[in-house]
Formats: C-alpha cells, structure tokens, sequence
C-alpha cells in the first residue's frame, strides 16, 4: 500500500539511522523490533531481549517460533509485549492470523499443508517421469533448492512450520521434535505412475489431526485423491487446509517463500503491531491453554500403498495375503504392475484398508521375509 | 472453541433476557451489536442505531455493507465504535480480514472470485451435459436454489459481494450498481463441451481489477484455464484469488454458505470485537481514502468466445472474418464444431485475440446481419 518494492524506501533513511550491530539496534529506545536473521542462534537470543523489554517482536522465524514458541509467547504476555509471527510459515500466505483470529471459534479437527515449496516442486518434476536425483538437480539449478537440501527433502522444515500451525490450532505445545518425519528421497517414478492409475497425487504432506485425546503430528509424503484442490497445488506453491467444526474445510494457497511474499506478511505484522501502539490498546495476550499428547504413529490408522517386487512365478500372492492376514491387515487391492520376463519378477501394489500402522508394518516385515520377494520397493500412507 | 453447534447455547440463557423485540434489544446498555436479519430494510437502519450509539457491531448482511459500507463504516469512526462483517462474504472463509490486515501491504493488482455457490453449483451440473434448466431444478431440489432464482443466477448476490471486497482492496467505495452484471442463464450445455475442448472451464467469476487510474469490476460467465485452482473449484465452494504486488496469487477456498460457516465469521467478529474492548484500545478507523472510477465495460480488453450458428455453406467463414477485421478484432481460432446435415446448418466457435469489448460486440452485430449466420448462440469472456 505505502511501500513498495520500487519506492526504495532504504535510501531515504538516514546513514546514522542504520546499523550492522544488533547490539546497537536493540539498545534503541524503539516499540517494534522486526527480526529476520533467520536460523536459531543468535536470533533466539536477540528476540528474548526485545521482548524482555516489553517491545513488540516480529519475526520470520519458523525454527525459532517452533522450538521456543511457547516460551516467547508467555514471555511477552508477561512482560507487555507481542510477538507476531505470519511470515514464519507460508510466506505470503496469511495463516497464522487466521488460525488465531478468523477461525477462533472453531474446534479444529484437522491441519493438511503442502508448506515446503522445494520438496513440492521435485515431487511435480517426478510426477512428470523423473527420477529424484534429477528432480533434485533441476530444482538446485533453479534456486529452489540449496547445495544441501536435507533441510527440505527430509522434511526438516516442514515440521517446524507443522509444529508452528498446529500449537495454535491446537492451543498446546507442540515441539518439532514431536513431528513423526520422513523425507521424499525413496520415492519413485513408478510410485507417481501407479499413483496415478490408481487416482491419486502423491505430496509431502504435513499433517496435524486431532484424534480423541491427543494428535496425530506427521511429515510423509502421502497419496492425495486427485480430486482434491491438495492433489492440484504443484510447483513452488503452498497451501494449508484447516478443518474446523463450524467452517468445514478451508484452503489458502499462494507463494510459500520469496523476498516479496515474505515481506507482505512482514509488513502486515508490523502495521498490526503499530495499529495496536496507535489504538493505545494492550497488546493481545496469547498462550497455549492445553498439553495434548502427541499420539504415537505405531497407533495411527491409515490406508497404505505397497510397492513390493516378487519372483514372477505362481504362489507368491498367497504368501502376501497370508502376511497381511496374519496381522489382520485387510487388502482392499492387489494388482500386478509390471513383469520384467528376463529378470522373472514382477511388479506387485497392494492398497490396504484402513489399518493401524503397527500392523502394516508387521505385516511388510513379513512380506519382506518371504523367498518369492526381493523387496519391498516402497510404502506411503493414503490421505482420502 | 467454547461455542459449538451442539452445546446449545441458548438454553443457558435465562429467558428474561431473550426479546423478539428489536427495539428492546437496541435500547439495552450492551457492547456489542450482532445484526443477522439479513436484507436492506430495516437492518441497515438498526445498524446505524447501534452505530450512532458507538457500539460495535457485528453483520453478515451482504446487501447493507455492498450499499451502505462506506457510509457505516465513516459513521463507526465518527462515534468511536466499529463494525465487523466477515461473514458477509464467502460463509466462514476468511477474506475480509485477511483484506484489511494480512494483505494491508500490498498493492491488490486484482480480485477474482467464485463467490455464489448456487451458481457455481449450477455451473458444476451443467459442466457435466445437462441443461440449465435441469441443473436449477437439482440445484433447488437440494436447498441451493431459491424459489425465485434471480437474485443469485442473474448475478446480483455476486455483485454485492465483489462491491464489498473491491472497496476493501482497492481502499474506494465501490457501489454494487457501478458492478457489470452478466447472469448465467444464457449457457448451454454445447458451451461446456466446447469450452472443455479448448481446455477451459467455465464459471461465473466477480472480477475487479485494478487498470491505471481506473477499475475494472463485473460480474460475468467466463472462459477459466482447466489448469487454474479458480477452475478446480466445484459445487457449492466459493473461492477468492488475490493479487498483490508483494505477495503474488493467493486464494482463500472453503464453504460459502450455511448456517455453521457463517456462524464461525460472525462468531469471530465477536471475539475480535470483545479482545479489543478487553485490551482496552480504541477501535481501529477504516474508511476508504480514494475514489477510483469504474471503467466502462465498451473498454475492457479481454480475449472472447463466441460461438455462431450458420448455413453450412460456402462463403460462410470469409463474411464472419471480415466481420471480425472490420472492427480490427484479431481471430486466435476458428473451429468448425457441429453439422446437422438435415437442417443444412453447422456452428462455428471463434476465438480472438485480445480487444476491446467495444469491437468484439461491433463484429458481433455485423455477424448478426450476415444472410448466412442464424444466430449468435453465445458469447463469453476468456480470464487467462
């Protein structure tokens, strides 16, 4: 609105205004400190001060906001500041403030996002026909993935912002340590054909659901229904859909990360914060109200896609059946993908009914200790 | 959160304090005012007595924001109170807020909106081969419709609806009668099935636009990209696409209607509005500060369909492109669509490059008057 990329707004502001030392800045006698060195340390540091002196904090930080969220909100509810926080997850997108203010009175069931745009980008070249080391290369080449790209593609930062979403959708503490996590590195192209055959997208997704007395908090790629406006979000893009009891399911999607998008939820919070200051208001206290337990995945109950490769000769789908069984998994299909006939081995999916995960995963070792099976090539839960 | 559907509240409620009396309840010392009547007359009067109290006031009415919102809106400022009306757009999706604050520091380029979910419920059905005859009547079978339909399938429900979130992203007071209004009872199945083979669907989109120092703003039927989340939205879903210079694309989807969705707005404007008596700061002012014309539609530039029935017979194409080049209006496309043999007609689907509406309704006129055409069966606005 009053500042916009071009006006250049540095150049009108005095050398002796500017500083490179942090000490410096947080000495000043100012009401808004806007944080945006990224990474725990020193950031963590530096924010504590601000907000120990009764300053409003905002920050873009997601790893500072998961680890030590609920601490700096207490912090400031204590000493009389704020800390916002919109641009920590999804860039642009607005999502924090919505889940604090606009969806306040929903009971939220369920958290489903799409929030890291580097994973989401390799998985779109993939679903294309490409293998990840690829997929990877082009997203390098293309800035949307660093040199080292752990961070993203084992889910690391999708599990800070997960933590982030669902300690407010949730009013608890959830720590990122907490966040069940796994990468994107063992999918496939054949994991994205036969997904496809089959009806589905496959995303990491981050997932966050309330189940009784505590929740469900997990990164894992996951087969989405292609009907679904999830399964569509490709590229680089976001999206997060919220499930409350009084507004049903609602999906905001846009840019996830960039200098600009950041900055628009940047400069939202800074002009709420100076709003609050101007309006002679206190600021809004907000701080985790419950301790739900995090529910442990061995007991989460989910449909599964199995990819299993399998001497091509006669009884080996009675030796699966049978271990699937044996555990009380029940299949809801098996169809055999593709026959190599020099190597004689097949190819062998298996959908699954709703299942506990304990199950499935007995079930898969037992599969795995059959003489007719060379491996299983790979296992993801469904998101239906 | 502390209200849910089934807890039912108003048992709690000691009936002395109940009153089936407006006047009553306006008279009462409260702090908060929550209008839910709905229609011009005598909400809007109500509301400006809460108003001039220096209440805040809580409202879903589409139609008194749409036609009185910079009136009430200067007049809270005035009386130092304030008024919330999320729900009066897209149910429980969260776009107003999101407007004022989150987005607060973009320039908004444009808004595109599915925001009438009969419509869009009506368009889905008719998506799928039938009539629109046939899909008013499921849609009214099912609740979506009314009795008497013209109030969402002309398209002026949608018009308040944009009049309100245009005068928020562009900061002007946009009025619902400067709103260019084109219904959806002029499609056809066979326009569907066309749309669909150039790879576009079709939906009735409120669109504003900012363009130079003017807006553009209207309601109209139009040609979406199949590759587009606004096309991907089906049913009775709204969704709203936001532009701004900062933070891209990003679009809020969710239920547009019902008792629950809207419960959660307004139940949200009442927390809003209860936090900040709490906190004890003034009510934030709002008023729009510019005032930017509506452009008039003979200048948009937009690409069009139209489709055209003729004789099938010689000549035919060379009279409807010089049409077309008479006015200076480049044709993309020209695709022969359907014969019928016994009737000696066929029907020929045009689709230009972009022009000014101005040119494309003069070429269409001239195509009117040619011996061979029948009729010009229709014409849409393509949104690329």
């Amino acid at each position: 609105m009053f500042l916009s990329p071009s006006a250049g707004s540095s150049s009108a502001i005095s050398s002796g205004l500017l500083t490179d030392d942090p000490e410096e800045a947080l000495v000043t006698d100012c009401d808004i400190v806007v944080e945006v060195l990224g990474g725990e340390h020193p950031a963590v540091e530096y924010i504590e001060r601000a907000l120990d002196a009764g300053r409003r904090v905002v920050t873009a930080n997601k790893e500072v906001m998961a680890k030590h969220g609920a601490r700096l909100l207490a912090m400031a509810s204590e000493r009389g500041g704020e800390i916002f926080y919109e641009a920590s997850v999804g860039g642009g997108i607005p999502i924090i403030s919505p889940l604090k203010r606009d969806l306040s009175a929903n009971e939220i069931g369920s958290l489903r996002a799409i929030i890291n745009g580097t994973t989401n980008y390799i998985l779109t070249v993939m679903s294309g026909g490409a293998e990840f080391a690829a997929a990877l290369r082009d997203a390098q080449q293309l800035g949307y993935a660093e040199p080292q790209p752990a961070d993203d593609v084992e889910g690391h930062d999708a599990a800070y912002k997960l933590a982030i979403l669902a300690s407010l959708a949730f009013h608890t503490d959830l720590h990122p340590d907490d966040v069940y996590r796994e990468g994107i590195t063992r999918l496939t192209p054949r994991d994205f054909r036969y997904a496809a055959e089959l009806g589905y997208a496959i995303k990491l997704l981050a997932i966050a659901r309330r189940d009784g007395d505590a929740i469900e908090a997990r990164v894992n790629p996951a087969l989405v229904p292609e009907g679904e406006l999830l399964a569509k979000v490709d590229g680089v893009l976001n999206a997060v859909q919220v499930e409350g009891d009084l507004v049903g399911r609602v999906l905001f999607q846009g840019a996830g990360a960039g200098a600009l998008p950041t900055s628009s939820a940047i400069l939202a919070d800074v002009l709420d914060a100076a709003g609050s200051i101007v309006q002679g208001g206190r600021p809004s206290p907000w701080r985790y109200t419950s301790d739900i337990p995090v529910k442990p995945m061995a007991e989460l109950v989910s449909r599964y896609y199995i990819r299993v490769e399998v001497a091509d000769r006669p009884g080996v789908l009675a030796g699966i059946g049978k271990a699937f069984g044996d555990n009380g998994v029940s299949i809801a299909s098996v169809i055999q993908k593709e026959t190599d006939e020099e190597a004689q081995t097949a190819e062998i999916v298996i959908m699954t009914h709703a299942a506990p995960e304990a199950a499935v995963q007995a079930s898969i070792r037992q599969v795995e200790s059959l003489d007719v099976v060379r491996q299983v090539g790979n296992f993801l839960r469904v998101e239906d």
